[in-house]
């Protein structure tokens, strides 16, 4: 679709006791950020909340209202700690009923597999009443869409197919480019200077990323905006800041972010 | 302290654009998850926001208030787009000053050093005026606790050091513990049988985390709770009814979550 002249803004909630009990390194949020942001969507909040209904009714409501399009990760499988469809329907107030085409989808899979279609795997074709399906080429369990809220699966390699099926169909803003400029100053060191920048590129989004490794500070300066010749002439403002103070600039790869 | 008999909850918010953009991942969340949860105190919700005030303040007020700790990440360096204490500070409604024992510290450190103690570094200095100093064995610059909220750095290293100097501190409340079986069968096969064990069991929160690699699922059955004969009676169960189902269970690393 053609892109909007506004920002376009999108939120993930990560579903899922498993982030927060630190037994799982939640590995889609980075993954959703880069992907959005190539289509001109830009990913403005995550929520991590656990598997209590009152709170993923809660999330999905206030973020909804609140950003373009949200994404849900987890708690769509077979099992009784998958309560994400239940508490979907129960946000946008509608009723839960098993999906025909999902059924179908499911009652072919499972034909031609080892495995038996039973009450359990059933529960993966329930969607609220008025949800589009996302295809999972991976496993065939289906996604959902209902209005601007997209509901995926948590396991990384099925949450990337269903997020590639739609990201075309999503209404992007500008897309938002990037330029990074590491050096080998401390962060305290260029912040003076940047901070000048910052007030003559107003537009521009600039971040100072510090990182400590064997006893020394290193700095990413990222800069992100919509206008290509501003960011360069912002990146070249930067870069002969961090050389007049001693330092040596190294552009990482461009539009990365 | 003396662990308290309720459930004793947390809050984490990442402040940072680099975590929304997909530039970074956070390495810091699953890190305060498990030593939160030594200290008997439950992660039960994480918010990433990105570097703008009102997002920030929101953030801090509505999670002060609905869990029994905070903590940020992020946003406390010296330069423009660390706005972390001025945050903390209006949500308080308290004065930003520059705090005099940081002042101290950052002194001496720079005296000690080749760098300079510039403007930009003496921010680092800045609190709400009725906080109270973490210390940063790292590289000195503080971070600060204000009532129930903890503002630590969002460098890995260094946040780490900084909740190894307050977590022992917290007041939690009984320490959760976990079994985990793995198995190799497939989540929808278990999916019937662990809904029934968890009727059994309604004071173990029990989860199924399903893995896909090499086109074969395997699944994680978390048992997590307070009382470790009740723990182990519930996996004793689960063990039972993979093996009953064909598959062969595997015990992970106990009271690792």
């Amino acid at each position: 679709m053609s892109p909007s002249q506004k920002t376009v803004t999108a939120a993930v909630i990560v579903i899922g006791n498993e982030i927060l009990s630190g037994r799982t390194q939640d590995k889609n949020v980075a993954h959703i950020a880069v992907t959005l942001n190539e289509v001109g969507v830009r990913l403005s909040e995550v929520r991590v909340v656990p598997d209590i209904e009152a709170e993923i009714v809660d999330a999905v409501n206030t973020l909804r209202a609140k950003f373009d399009y949200v994404f849900t990760t987890g708690g769509i499988g077979p099992t009784h700690d998958d309560i994400t469809a239940e508490c979907v329907a129960k946000a946008f107030g509608q009723k839960l009923i098993q999906n025909p085409e999902a059924t179908r989808r499911l009652m072919e899979h499972y034909e031609h597999s080892e495995m038996e279609l039973n009450a359990a795997r059933m529960r993966m074709a329930n969607t609220p009443e008025h949800a589009t399906l996302i295809d999972n080429p991976i496993s065939t369990a289906p996604g959902f869409q209902v209005e601007n809220v997209f509901v995926m699966a948590g396991v990384p390699s099925i949450m990337r197919a269903m997020l590639d099926g739609v990201k075309g169909g999503l209404v992007g803003g500008v897309p938002v480019l990037s330029r990074t400029v590491l050096c080998n100053l401390g962060e305290g060191m260029v912040a003076g200077g940047l901070g000048e920048i910052q007030e003559r590129y107003p537009e521009v989004d600039i971040g100072s990323y510090p990182q400590y490794a064997r006893g020394e500070f290193r700095v990413s300066l990222v800069m992100r905006g919509t206008d290509a010749a501003e960011l360069d002439a912002c990146a070249d403002e930067v870069r002969a800041m961090v050389t007049g103070l001693g330092g040596t600039p190294k552009d990482l790869d461009e539009d990365e972010a």
